[in-house]
């Protein structure tokens, strides 16, 4: 069974990663860009090198499912880069075969916001795809760059799903029929991403759960069940969204950008406008063991607690990250 | 035998691709900077993967020696990036290995002018290696991207022969004892050059060789034998520095870049501008079987001709393009 995390965006540290080796996480997306222009996300990247390079012994860069099996033998794990916005591909096409070689696996067409290639769950208008929105799918289609609609509304991650030629990712969000959050997607979405052979990883970040931090084991595992009903259980992995550690500066970041002057307050609220606590049975990579635990309460069998923990989302990797045949 | 070009900056078309092809060219180190900053090097790889797209059944992007073997079976030419100047990676160690990953194999330290790592050839003073031209040079070791002194002068020259761990090259310039141009290289940097089993590639461009665009294959392939009893043949290859169906407007950019608002014409003249014309028996790709011919007639054994036209190009690919051991 391979252990992998759909994503993370925490303050990445040494402790962090010894965290993932000790959870026997062997690969996980993470998110190096939210607002970032190009030459930004290129300085993540860097920074990324550094770590690289000061913990060999417990990460490095992975860019092919067969990195994850790398990982997995040298007892390592493999970093995904990820953006959650199409702001690092500015308005040049180009780009995208550029962030592909730089890593690049997934890519948000839009962070809440309308953007140039479609619209935000936020937004109360939801155009669909763009003019560019198409053009930039079809490349990220030929590159083996992953359409993720994780902050996308409704129609724009149908029209997504249905233009894009290669299955696309959700990578972390939960069924609304379980908690009706913006954020969370629909029923028509999930059949839809399931019958074109995409990817739901099903999110821990409190403002995504029945009863956000107070959320049990039982209850998301619940949620798991009868999402695989719905969707295959072939189609369903975790991405976490674990943002550990970082400072409330950091959510506000993810929120506003530089996109306003105001503040906005996303999915929290004047009186909890920073990060959540997390449930107290997914504090951070060293719980996954226990996630594979609830699954099995839930009468999962074990091929199948396989396939969610990590096994679905390396089948993705191998399909999704070379370019079109 | 393999053939492969150190230099070559040209106008590209669909022509000269095919005049690659014509010719037999396996693998051509193409010049994709000269004063371009990280950005616009980017756009400059945006424009080469356009054509890596357009013209697949002629070119496409190397990264290793392998891929110059991959290019011979497949009946196509390998095109290698790299910079004539450091100006990609701006005051950015960790752009380095950012330009390796997107395939920067060649790098030179400086362009002319004094650089943030070295001096250039048409300074008057020269101090050598630079703090930052030391981590630099330090960090191109690591990851594997060429140092490159072919427009650098001399004490900069021999302090990178000795400050780096790995074999340098000059990919394109000539040896003073037979033509001393401000470009060519003192018998003094050749010695040290290959008593660290560094590279040099011969110029054809007219400036590098004695009488200039009226020189003989003659002249030039005795040239050749002499830097052989020299260095020993297998430092030595072909950099021909084409600059073929390039418009005037662009020796000028190579000069002038944004550096000064005045006229500078580096080793040409107010009378002569423009691009001088190339002997008549090196027009462009297609000529490198004459070039073989001209070995031949100098005495070079068949082993010797195919290190010269492109071996011992392969053998230093092989070694100097990985991540250091």
């Amino acid at each position: 069974m391979f252990v992998i995390d759909g994503l993370q965006y925490c303050n990445w540290s040494e402790k962090v990663f010894r965290q993932m080796r000790e959870g026997g996480v062997d690969a996980v997306h993470v998110t190096i860009a939210y607002h970032e222009m190009f030459r930004e996300m290129v300085a993540n990247v860097e920074q990324w090198n550094r770590w690289f390079e000061q913990f060999p012994e417990l990460i490095f860069q992975g860019f092919t499912g067969d990195d994850v099996r790398r990982a997995r033998a040298e007892g390592r794990t493999a970093i995904f880069f990820g953006f959650q916005n199409p702001s690092p591909i500015e308005d040049d096409i180009g780009l995208v075969e550029i962030c592909h070689r730089l890593g690049a696996r997934f890519m948000q067409l839009t962070y809440n916001n309308q953007s140039l290639l479609a619209t935000g769950c936020y937004e109360e208008d939801d155009t669909g795809l763009t003019r560019m929105g198409r053009t930039v799918v079809t490349e990220m289609n030929r590159v083996g760059l992953v359409v993720d609609m994780s902050h996308s509304s409704e129609r724009s991650t149908l029209e997504a799903i249905e233009f894009s030629s290669r299955p696309i990712a959700i990578t972390h969000a939960n069924p609304t029929f379980w908690h009706p959050a913006r954020r969370n997607k629909s029923d028509t979405v999930l059949k839809a991403l399931a019958e074109t052979n995409g990817m739901l990883g099903f999110s821990l970040y409190p403002h995504h759960l029945r009863d956000k931090s107070d959320c049990s084991l039982q209850s998301f595992c619940e949620m798991i069940a009868r999402t695989a009903d719905m969707m295959g259980v072939e189609r369903l992995g975790i991405g976490s969204d674990l943002c550990q550690d970082q400072p409330d500066s950091v959510v506000e970041w993810m929120r506003v950008g530089r996109w306003t002057k105001d503040i906005d307050y996303g999915e929290g609220s004047a009186s909890q406008s920073g990060f959540p606590p997390m449930p107290d049975w997914f504090q951070d990579n060293r719980h996954f063991p226990a996630l594979a635990e609830g699954l099995k309460d839930q009468g999962f069998s074990a091929g199948e607690i396989e396939g969610i923990m990590g096994d679905n989302w390396l089948a993705f990797f191998d399909a999704s990250f070379g370019k079109a045949d």
